[in-house]
């Protein structure tokens, strides 16, 4: 178990909603089928000034509020985004700029849709080992930027937003995190992907298109490989995962998908103990397991003492889960 | 002190060598004059059927060879490149089809520069806590994908190549990770760039240029910024260590350029305890520390039982540094 606490939550959602019959009418397809087959009836998308950063320094104050704490009390600063914000430098120094935070640690774990668990894990081990006593988490994206809207399946599931956490040491017994486990399965590795905008492709290469710097997802594709892999890796994570949810109060899913949440129901898992976002914010990529939390956090149905499972999968394929008491 | 030892090392430098001569023709400058600013004569560059996957993979499996052990026996593969292959999925599931390895945690920990330090701090927190017993760190560049022959300063610094480093618990008392710090002061974010190819600035913008996708330095400016840090830094690191080298038997320093390093001879360290790859290499991003490593432990300098300073600076501005005992 590592001594780990969650201090507070918060999140920043872009102000312009779409709702599915204006980005259908983008896609030329219809809004009611596409609302049945992805499950999101509205998302968030950027608008006028808005950019990942300033989301991100919103809902960073926002947890830092909900925490009681000030910048001033930050030790490290972990961005969690599954999508940058410019190449170089590190999403987490520009994080850092627009929240005014100098000279402090500031760096990315990145594992895509899963980010955010990946950071928790890091932040605990920080904590644990009083290598840092407050970890603040961000993930801010902004997967409108890279849609195709040949691509209905992924143009009308994603969403933008931000949200945040912060993490400090335990003050009860009983307080951290169980259990954290990732398996990469790279066979799905081209189910999910955007090809252009690093080194193996690039804007100045022959034969590029626009379409090779948008999101391409492939989504029977990702969820025939999750069948396979995720009962498996949930019984590895924690016995008896896979056909209930033994010990755990309450699921925070990844939302990746209207399928991807029924998966979850296949392993046995009451509906009423999983939290969703998908149908009013789609699948905000990183930030979907953070809002999700904090919309748990702020309804009174993950209270301290409570037992999470915050659990998905994302592009790679990969699957990567946490068991956290908080 | 971080229970972790470092089990093996290995390297992959692409086929073709760049001669500064030939890199200033392209950018129509003297060689000479740049050699001598720069301190880079030569440099490897991709070519042919090269990318940062094989490059790193062979990496991996040369470290892997190093120490002994199999892709089997890893835990976890971190991917520590300052520049990303594709933006999704994640480098590191991309370097885990290439090497074949299924199943295991593969992300990535980001701080451009300093990617690899970040990783192997991670690494010691999961070993130290047994949450994994091999970790494997693969650092892989390609910025000559992203250079501007119009900025000689980091067109003719930067090279391509890629190392990796396999770690493990240590067998020896004394043997560990004894201090890590990371300190980022955004002031200088905008000193070193890439500023499109994220959320922020993407190809299909208006008014976007192909220089937008290329590498953007300010040498002097970085230079100035990292003269005002980097002694407090070091010496909350480890007192002493602006003025000298208390415990530690060799540097193992970012070959970030000519000037950042001799930015090191005036804290006082001797230079025959300094590891420089940089006139043979130039600036290999992140793989720069993991490179400058494995010639010092091929050629005898850095045994078993030698304590280490690996540390730089990278975009951000972050600084950053280990004190490892091996």
């Amino acid at each position: 178990m590592l001594n780990v606490r969650l201090l507070g939550t918060g999140q920043a959602l872009p102000a312009r909603i779409v709702p599915t019959r204006e980005a259908a009418a983008r896609c030329g397809v219809d809004p009611d089928l596409w609302t049945a087959r992805t499950g999101v009836h509205a998302r968030h998308w950027l608008s006028g000034d808005e950019t990942v950063l300033t989301l991100g320094a919103q809902a960073a104050r926002h947890a830092l509020a909900s925490a009681g704490l000030a910048l001033a009390d930050v030790d490290v600063l972990l961005n969690a985004s599954g999508s940058q914000a410019q190449p170089i430098p590190d999403g987490a120094a520009l994080l850092a700029r627009e929240l005014g935070l100098h000279g402090r640690a500031a760096y990315s774990l990145h594992g895509t849709c899963l980010s955010f668990l990946l950071a928790v894990q890091h932040a605990a081990l920080l904590i644990h080992t009083r290598q840092a006593r407050h970890v603040l988490i961000v993930s801010s994206e902004a997967g409108s930027r890279g849609l195709n809207p040949r691509q209905p399946e992924s143009a009308l599931l994603i969403g933008d937003g931000a949200a945040a956490a912060l993490l400090g040491p335990a003050t009860q017994d009983g307080q951290g995190l169980e259990a954290a486990r990732f398996e990469t399965y790279p066979d799905g590795a081209d189910h999910t992907r955007i090809r252009g905008g690093g080194s193996l492709l690039t804007p100045s290469d022959r034969h590029v298109t626009p379409e090779d710097f948008t999101f391409d997802m492939h989504g029977l594709q990702v969820l025939r490989l999750a069948r396979e892999v995720v009962p498996g890796y949930l019984e590895c994570l924690r016995p008896g995962l896979s056909v209930g949810l033994p010990g755990i109060d309450r699921v925070i899913p990844h939302q990746a998908s209207r399928a991807g949440l029924q998966l979850m129901a296949r392993c046995g898992w009451p509906e009423e103990r999983t939290e969703v976002t998908l149908p009013h914010l789609g699948n905000v990529i990183a930030a979907s397991v953070p809002l999700t939390l904090h919309q748990a956090r702020e309804a009174g149905r993950a209270p301290d003492g409570d037992t999470l499972l915050l659990v998905g999968t994302g592009a790679g394929l990969t699957v990567g889960g946490l068991i956290w008491t908080l």
